[in-house]
């Protein structure tokens, strides 16, 4: 038996978009390698009552631990500490040592902006040093405490961890609440469940299907395993979580893909494309320059993503102009001219470019038409140019129509160009 | 009295964290275009229980309408259809004619993938066309068809709108459901709510809550307002609803918070700064050119983000390396060695670059250390040297100290150097 958890976020400005949740995929990576079940993740607004009905809703279905985000500033409208505090039946009492650590950490802020109104801060950090009686303060990261509530006498029900929504304060704070004996009690007795990714480039997903149902006919005992597909960012991604005696029967479906997927299979170990682009321009102490129209820096934007990619990224030109491509690219002007801004022999002289200006072992070109506006018959809305050109001649170019919205199309064109790079790095090339 | 509904986003790869939901919030704007009140936002993997338990908690919370999206796919763990049918009490059928329109859809599949197998697209399409009966079928933009399904007969309870996971597909199908009688009946006599925001740069949260309280002592009512502040990419939004009686007070605070904070109240409409930007460089016909270090490429992407950003964006250099800065952006190698790469004279040398290579009216220069490596006593990670130059000499340049993760300090300086090439275009200017 699994322990099951509940991710409750809150925030108007979460439940209305504005804000993007970071903390409830983050804290879902952490339950797995717990072995705790995610069973819910639900956003809340800053109502009180909307908060206690959906601590209410998870209670019910039996879940042993809810994680919360957010709520815990000093505006009067953060109120997650008071709420969960009343559903565990626990009064809500002053910690003074708590506020005082909370007035050591706000002071600086005095510095920074000198009028600040000190009552104003006051107000906030009592506000904040005020907690369940008998919860577990978690330290602040920032000026937010955090919390562990255990149900009270009467209450029952899951053990609450109170989060506050910062990432980079949450993230620290849930290090420091999983240490906790009233959180390691909520758990006791999870069972660590196996997670394997593969990932698959150039198919539909109903080939994915299909192989499943295979499996099923030559007696892979699916069953045994929690199987999910999804198309991401137009790649797909099968993951399988197993409890660990399953692991044959992973085994026997990894092999079955294998098989009849060997061409677009390109990840065994969950490792991304980009990781795999990364890792092999380390390994071979290379290079890699950009010179892209159409993503408009997001390729770039995405090689440098990664920590210590300065090691193998020289750097990138987002060529958006044309006097750009020929000022800054080297593109012949005449290339322009004859073949248009998204061509295949623009790609070619970006790539040859990025390689050249850059001093990179790989050089990548894309041009495309990333819309809405700006189609024509003859070069649509979604239809890309990209090239990759490696040491020796090494080159392959390519032309791909790519569906669905202004980001989708940038983001799917950055996703085909890695993949160019991992094949050229793998020894491939058009000539 | 206001509707209110609920959206359920199906997937376990939404759940785990694996796929961002982009749904939730563009739907919560749409409901709010529509006066309905948004209460809850629930992930559930593609466990029918989970699915069936969520849509009873939010039934059982009275809500008129409850969205889903997800689980319309061929594959055998897409399930939302089924699931909803059985909750509304409606058994499914197969709707040949709907079949039909999804074989047509798929058919240039088998063009483009000739080794797919029919049987498993025959097998997917029928799973997709069988509907609960008396539910009112959107017609699909992919393969996946949606539906809106009233509650039957012994049910009662919310209407709940079927729709399909990728944002392309749900975004028009929504549209489509909108002019159904059914979502029109489910949601009539919703009022419809106003909503301002209002756009701040420089000060911290604390100040606003000071600024609320204040409104509070002049007798504004706030009680008619639901305000919600929050802190997104380093600027402060403060959002405001209210009932359409409400304006008068609502121009009340708008008009202290005007007062109070006049320095650093940049936006009363809602733009954002990139909005504010594009449009300044759009009316006075200027262009933009950047050379960006250690934001890797994301300013350039964020400038070319909106459709049209080709009018004003000349390109953007990322010259990560140095050999790079000097190569492409002109940079005097000479002050690298002086000064290193992180400082006052390489950030106005990156701005002066990319104003010239660029050929550009405004240039921007940004470097910095982004972490989490390569940090020292006096360039921590986080310090970030930004510069902007105009015509005739104009620029303005300005270290800062960001907090965070390496994602957190490229964002963020992003927003700074926005900011920055706002207060050029409006004049100001260090010289």
């Amino acid at each position: 038996m699994s322990a099951r958890a509940g991710i409750l976020v809150t925030g108007t400005e979460v439940l209305d978009g504005r804000v993007r949740d970071r903390n409830g995929p983050w804290l879902a990576d952490r339950l797995r390698e717990l072995g705790v079940e995610l069973a819910y993740v639900t956003i809340v607004g800053d109502r009180p009552q909307d908060m206690e009905r959906a601590l209410r809703f998870m209670a019910e279905q039996g879940v042993d631990l809810v994680l919360t985000s957010g709520g815990l500033g000093p505006t009067a409208d953060d109120l997650t500490a008071e709420v969960v505090g009343r559903f565990q039946g626990r009064e809500p009492v002053l910690d003074e040592a708590l506020a005082e650590r909370i007035e050591t950490i706000v002071s600086p802020l005095r510095k920074r902006w000198p009028n600040l109104d000190p009552e104003a801060i006051r107000v906030g950090t009592h506000k904040q040093a005020t907690v369940p009686v008998g919860a577990t303060v978690l330290e602040p990261v920032g000026t937010a405490p955090g919390l562990v509530v255990p149900p009270g006498a009467r209450a029952g029900g899951p053990t609450v961890v109170v989060l506050p929504g910062p990432p980079r304060e949450l993230q620290p704070m849930w290090s420091a609440a999983i240490e906790t004996d009233a959180l390691r009690e909520a758990i006791a007795g999870a069972t660590v469940y196996e997670q394997r990714t593969l990932r698959l480039f150039g198919i539909p997903e109903s080939e994915i299907a299909e192989t499943l149902r295979q499996a099923e006919r030559e007696g892979i005992e699916l069953q045994r395993l929690e199987v999910t597909t999804c198309l991401k960012r137009g790649e797909i991604e099968i993951v399988t979580r197993y409890e660990p005696d399953g692991a044959s029967v992973y085994d026997e479906l990894e092999r079955l893909v294998s098989e009849r997927h060997a061409d677009t299979l390109f990840s065994t170990d969950g490792d991304t494309v980009d990781a795999q682009v990364a890792q092999m321009l380390r390994e071979r102490r290379w290079t890699i320059g950009v010179a892209e129209s159409c993503t408009g820096g997001e390729l770039t934007a995405r090689l440098t993503s990664p920590a210590g990619a300065s090691e193998y990224v020289q750097g990138g030109m987002v060529v958006y102009a044309n006097d750009a491509k020929v000022a800054l690219a080297g593109v012949d002007r005449k290339l322009i001219d004859e073949h248009g801004a998204v061509s295949e022999p623009l790609a070619r002289a970006l790539a040859q470019g990025a390689r050249a200006r850059m001093a990179a072992d790989v050089g990548v070109g894309v041009t495309g038409v990333a819309g809405p506006g700006g189609g024509t018959e003859r070069k649509p809305v979604g239809l890309v140019w990209l090239s990759v050109a490696g040491p020796e001649g090494a080159s392959i170019t390519r032309s791909v129509s790519l569906p669905g919205s202004r980001a989708d199309i940038r983001d799917r064109a950055g996703t085909v160009s890695l993949h160019m790079v991992r094949r050229l790095l793998l020894g491939e090339s058009d000539g």
